[in-house]
């Protein structure tokens, strides 16, 4: 077995997904599936999170196939975390028609040995409490990367606080951004971020892409665009999953490996939206991979 | 005097802008003013359009700063047209508070015969009938950008299809795209335009930039992140002129001088909403339009 290059700790749940096209029951989903499935074409991936007694054998088999390794996965007693939403006709505005919590809900995340000294770290959409759980088991990380979500700007302004002080990267979409700083202007609330910790703020912006912003340099990462967007379930997850995984493997942190890990995210990401679930990672290559990342570059070069 | 080396037809106004940092009343506005205003930095553009009798003199003045051709510029009686607008928080929503449009009822733009050999012609805000009246006096145009907006494609369908035919590139914003076509996604929208005439789709998305599709390319154009927004008031007509303007200059329209054009384009874009009206175009000079090239070429290259 390949060493451990990163670790990913967040939702594991079964997904109930409506769009203009299709409907689709209980399919695999959470922040971990798509992150560490995203990764796995760069890296050896563990996963941390917590799924119920009814979740199927089935899904476990395709995480493995992936060669994600499961050590940091716990069953509880109970039902699997589930997410039900359905999308506008536009593809990109959803609403949630109801969240179970289930084992979630008691989830308090509890990382295996061998994971502890795993280099890279994704802390997923799971409380700045939890978080901060697991920055305190991960003393070895060279790089950690913090996701977030509304309801914890909300809600744990303090834990939040800590979390964004302690990460190296964070991820957050543009409303967050404006809702964490109350600064309306996005680079003046990533730069409102960078001054409390983290050397890399990466803001994202969906079927538009994403910013990088450091101190110093700026760097704008276009979403692939794909011919059909099947289902959007996931897309920032698979980015950033995708980007750690491309970041693990090349194994460096500077700037121009965080910049080409995030064309790798974003190459990522525009395969994942195109079927539901894991589905359109059964079949993709490493060449497919590489076409799409010379395509994206290639749109983006100008001179 | 330099040859004329571009024309554009559109509105020509008096603005009232509310935004969450500032009031301005009467300022000048309209797509041919901030399209113009912004070709400038190219190339000689020719002005047609309609103001009343209480158009300020100094407003002219200003466009002969910028060496704006005037001769297409009609003075009617009457006022001028006048716009009316409010900014959300956010910089970007907007609500229109009122529309008079004056003098601009009864505009049917009349070309002046030196106007009808410019290579490079921009067709803006104005209803497809009179695009079409346009077409009709340059026959000798190398290049011709028609700019649509939503109004026209809800009550204009046939004029604005034989527009459609007729140009070389058309430029509208993503939710016109949508509903021109039909198609929820951008690329089929413009795939489904391209199969109508032009060589070029610009599909504008505001602060995130546009995208360049053609039969066998792609482009995507990110939007020059500032510092701070003052007014987005004429960034897409600022946009389209800097795109324009600079293509003349450079006097190619292959994909290699278009996309080019592009980036000079959310350059040009970027340094108007910086301020009110044209206020910000008064102090750029060509060396901070070369500095934000460069930087912006940066921030995508990915290699």
């Amino acid at each position: 077995m390949a060493d451990l290059g990163m670790v990913v700790v967040g939702s594991v749940g079964l997904d109930s997904i409506e769009t203009r096209y299709e409907k689709r029951k209980d399919v695999i989903g959470g922040s971990v599936s798509y992150a560490c499935t995203a990764a796995s074409f760069f890296t050896k991936a563990g996963m941390v999170g917590v799924v119920g007694t009814d979740f199927p054998e089935e899904a476990l088999k395709q995480y493995r196939k992936f060669g994600i390794d499961l050590a940091g996965l716990v069953t509880a007693e109970g039902k699997t975390f589930r997410w039900g939403g359905v999308y506008a006709e536009d593809m990109m505005h959803r609403t949630t028609r109801f969240t179970e919590l289930n084992v979630f809900a008691d989830f308090h995340p509890q990382l295996p040995a061998s994971y502890c000294d795993v280099p890279f770290v994704m802390l997923g959409n799971i409380s700045p409490e939890l978080q901060l759980e697991v920055l305190s088991q991960v003393n070895g990380a060279r790089f950690v990367v913090a996701d977030t979500m509304d309801l914890w700007i909300n809600i744990a302004d303090e834990a939040l606080a800590e979390v964004i002080q302690k990460v190296d990267m964070l991820l957050l979409n543009d409303d967050e951004a404006r809702l964490l700083t109350g600064e309306h202007q996005l680079l003046q609330s990533a730069y409102w971020i960078l001054d409390r910790g983290p050397r890399y703020v990466v803001i994202k912006k969906g079927e538009h892409g994403a910013m990088l912003i450091t101190k110093d340099a700026l760097a704008i990462i276009p979403a692939y665009p794909v011919d059909k967007v099947v289902d959007p379930t996931g897309a920032g997850d698979c980015f950033a999953g995708g980007f750690l995984g491309y970041l693990t493997g090349r194994g460096g942190t500077d700037l121009r490996s965080v910049r080409e890990a995030l064309l790798y995210g974003s190459v990522i990401a525009s395969f994942g939206v195109e079927a539901f679930s894991l589905e359109r990672f059964a079949s993709m290559t490493p060449a497919d991979i590489e076409e799409r990342a010379a395509h994206l570059r290639d749109m983006v070069r100008f001179d």
